[in-house]
């Protein structure tokens, strides 16, 4: 019987390939269905149950398209985070600042340390969607949850205007908030384009010999946009996010405009990071962006920052930033790890 | 040409689901091609490249089948380690001690931290493969890479010794080796199976009031043998694991015996980890276990435990542990966060 065993094994690791002496570079994945996570909880599982997969736009031809794509995008999303701003303790005001345009995002009740204090986010959307209305969620989120106050940056964006003009925004309401407080005692933060221009404005900062922040939270950044990394192929159809090819590639050509994709300033990851502020990354299992994400980990312990990393199961793109009407208690576990980071970093 | 662009978008948008009101809990990934991923060096590049997918074996049937599946398994990945202690600057001597059976593997020039002090390996291989010759590997790397001294346990296993023989055998080592070196100067650490027998060790150290280690180094352990983590699902085709029905649910129901699998010593994603060492945890992209890792990592964070997580794009399951004839700078790197985490905890 063992003799019987071995052979039928040896046979079928053969078969399998297991014992074999060619290899081939590409790998495929066959279709499967897939069940509910197991290691949620029961309030983001039914979240995920509510998904509708995957995000599809037709590849806008002119600007006038472009602005229509963008208006079509924005307004549910302006919709939701006026609806948390209701919601939840906190005020909202548009401004202009350093001749930005900016919302001034505080919680009613502003706990001690972020007294007299400005937090800066940069909100997400591919550079080309996510600003107006639209982009004051993750700041709500974060004021809310901090017991802070928040300038969110309403940055240019294309298609008027390309890259650099973010950038230049961040820098400008930089420049401005540190005549009147500690460069290091706050902190920039952003999601997805939003945390790469976290990362990419830092790279400026240093470039330019400007003070830099305490601490950075680059959530599910990209950092990549001349590359296209591995979970981009590999989770596709887990993330409402849908794929890179279309909008999001034609977005993030948009946006670079005349920079070539591997400049650190439009593709993080290559950039000199020594020295950069410590970082906090969060990303999910079913993201488009992990690879973005766990790269760019690397590659800011590779020169020793003090980069934490965390990644929650089952979610997609974004997920941890919740639309403020739902509650899961991943995302209060995502605030209490900002919040301990940033406490320990921004004394 | 804009209202064109709305009417053309709206009509994308419903078709695809994004403006819809129902949607199905069950999502369904399509067959799809994966390049090599780019987040990678070139040295593990062609790692990639070279790996056969999937592996499999007929499920042994008898306890005969059992014994000739562990020897198949166990031969080439013995002639590996043996063939790593000859090749790098490390001794190692197979003994008894406190009744069980181990190696004493060591660096030939222990750095002055690591003097007349043993850190504890438990090796991988599904609890039930893994065992004798084959275990030294990662415990070769580690003694290597950290200029330490390790003994690696070589514990009883099923089909003769299931749960919790492997358990039993550590804590004697464990209660064996404090009589001679503080507690909390030293780490437990290992891989798979391996990290899964670290996490439920520790847990069991905890119930028998016995003085915990400085630090544990959990890599891509296996934490929830009772449910199936979303990645064994999303990135089967990735990782030449292979799957988990098969082999390997067989082995960890033999290894569970009569232990009901949700038990905290089989699964201890569901443990009390209050007050647990530090811990570093490790997985890939392609790791069928990185939802087991990143679980655990929030499971402990969650409890406040100082737990760092660690993940490689790219990476299959167990990845980062080199077959130490072909090098790659993704191994130097996991060894090097391993030290400046032991550093720091085991002062």
């Amino acid at each position: 019987m063992m003799k019987s065993y071995v052979a039928r094994t040896i046979t079928a690791l053969s078969l399998t390939g297991l014992i074999a002496t060619s290899a081939a570079a590409s790998v495929t994945m066959t279709e499967r269905q897939i069940p509910t996570p197991v290691g949620v909880s029961s309030n983001f599982a039914a979240i995920v149950d509510q998904k509708v997969y995957p995000m599809s736009m037709p590849i806008p031809a002119t600007t006038e398209e472009w602005l229509a794509a963008r208006s079509l995008f924005d307004a549910p999303h302006a919709a939701l985070a006026l609806e948390a701003a209701n919601k939840l303790d906190v005020s909202y005001e548009r401004k202009q600042f350093a001749g930005v345009d900016t919302y001034f995002v505080s919680s009613n009740t502003v706990s001690p340390q972020y007294q007299d204090r400005w937090l800066v986010h940069i909100h997400g959307g591919a550079f080309v969607f996510g600003g107006g209305d639209a982009a004051i969620r993750e700041a709500i989120w974060i004021a809310d949850g901090l017991k802070a106050n928040v300038i969110s940056i309403n940055y240019r964006q294309p298609p008027e205007h390309p890259f650099p003009a973010a950038i230049n925004d961040v820098v400008s309401v930089w420049k401005e908030l540190i005549k009147t407080q500690p460069a290091e005692k706050t902190a920039i933060f952003g999601s997805s384009a939003g945390g790469n221009l976290t990362l990419a404005t830092t790279l400026k900062l240093k470039d330019l010999g400007l003070p830099l922040p305490g601490a950075l939270f680059a959530g599910t950044p990209a950092v990549d946009l001349k590359e296209t990394s591995d979970t981009w192929i590999t989770l596709q159809g887990l993330d409402p996010l849908g794929s890179r090819d279309g909008v999001i590639d034609a977005a993030f050509n948009l946006y670079a405009g005349e920079e070539p994709l591997g400049s650190p300033l439009l593709s993080p990851v290559y950039g000199d990071v020594r020295h950069f502020p410590p970082t906090i990354l969060i990303s999910g299992t079913r993201d488009l962006l992990l690879s973005d994400t766990v790269r760019m980990h690397r590659a800011l312990r590779a020169q020793r920052v003090d980069a934490e990393l965390h990644i929650y199961d089952g979610q997609s793109h974004g997920d941890y930033i919740p639309d403020l009407t739902h509650d899961f208690p991943e995302a209060d576990d995502a605030i209490e790890e900002i919040s301990r980071f940033f406490n320990r970093h921004l004394k």
